[in-house]
């Protein structure tokens, strides 16, 4: 039995065989964050990984099935939290996922520097707008605004949770580009791996994937191009096995 | 009449009807060229443009088809200087396309700082190796290794030689991505548009094309994704129109 709350929802999902509490006034995961989970490194037969503002928990879930090792997920709202604890005890996979309520910036001391073989953060896109601007939903406006967390709070505690030669993986929007190199640079994480994620052929990317190495050495590499719709506004073949597992 | 030296020929620079002396002990273009020349913003009517590391005038005649503005070309090394001069010639160009024989970083002094509208540069890809390694072949290593222009030297004159709101432009190998934003934004370059160039589709990107605006604002766009071959190994419709004009 699981208790879904409001106008929760119990979501597949799908190329994992796994189940995930959603709510549309609260939070629903993003194709952004399954490319994330899918981008990033992971040790396949132990390891010790952590994602930062983790929403309803989809990072940790999608990365529970590529990794036996221990996935710790964070965030700062009770209420994506609760989602999270009830999908994890849902599928059954409390013996190595946990989730923690809080603030990524108080991880390092709370967790422990350099503790971390993989750190994923998919954060919130928008700089903090002018009150009029901001979502009037506060659940919304907290995932998707820097409110709580900034990009340069997030690459940093990155940073000081990952170990030496440890991976940090990102996802975010190309304008966001320089600063996410920058930053990262400037937290002694060396990105090796980017991936620019195209709506279809012949548009400009809407997402980047980024993964450096803590103390890594200089040498970038572009990954080949995913392009998300076909011509004709379905799922191409590559994107359609990452949701759904189809060849 | 043209003079054709030692091992020179004379090629078609297909998609815009013209001539280029090329040799391929001494200087050929690559399709980098071409593709930076087809890239970089242009004001059409008119307009002060200058290509720095020139070589044998590629990118100037190329860019000649495009723009009734004046275009200098930079070349160090006076056997492919010569060469870009009879190429100009040849074509007809004397009245508003120029080489210059001399070093990129001299030349914000000799031509006057903030004086163009576009810069472009396709320089040297390699950083200078040991000397077992560099190629014996003088002008090769030169046109190809930082030996008398570094990346850092190329985009300090650009920023020098650029006008406040003006573009500069660059081609070169994703494993300085990061050393050519971070570059260009020391010396008030701001990268707004990138292309990243695959060979092939499910290849990484072997090219980026960088654009910049002195003093301008933060605003990254990545356009689409220029693919450079068919699986079956021709050019894909998009580098067929580029290099011959074919729809």
């Amino acid at each position: 039995m699981i208790n879904l709350k409001d106008d929760e929802r119990l979501d597949y999902l799908l190329a994992e065989n796994l189940r995930i509490i959603q709510s549309p006034s609260v939070f629903a995961f993003s194709l952004d964050a399954v490319l994330l989970a899918r981008f990033v490194y992971v040790p396949i037969q132990k390891g010790n990984l952590i994602d930062l503002c983790s929403g309803n928990g989809v990072i940790p879930l999608f990365l529970s099935a590529r990794t036996k090792g221990k996935i710790t997920g964070v965030e700062i709202q009770e209420r994506l939290y609760d989602m999270a604890v009830r999908s994890i005890e849902y599928n059954g996979l409390e013996n190595r996922l946990e989730m923690i309520l809080g603030d990524i910036r108080d991880m390092p001391k709370k967790l422990g520097y350099g503790k971390f073989d993989v750190v994923t953060c998919n954060p919130p896109y928008f700089t903090t707008p002018s009150k009029g601007e901001i979502n009037p939903n506060e659940h919304l406006a907290i995932a998707r605004h820097e409110i709580l967390c900034t990009l340069e709070d997030a690459i940093k505690a990155s940073s000081e949770l990952v170990r030496q030669g440890g991976k940090v993986a990102f996802v975010h929007r190309p304008g966001r580009l320089l600063d996410i190199v920058t930053f990262m640079r400037q937290y002694r994480l060396e990105p090796k791996r980017i991936q620019f994620v195209y709506p279809k052929m012949g548009k400009e990317a809407n997402t980047i994937l980024v993964e450096a190495i803590k103390d890594g050495s200089p040498d970038l590499k572009i990954l080949p191009p995913l392009i998300v719709y076909q011509d004709n506004d379905e799922y191409t073949p590559e994107i359609r096995e990452i949701l759904y597992g189809e060849k």
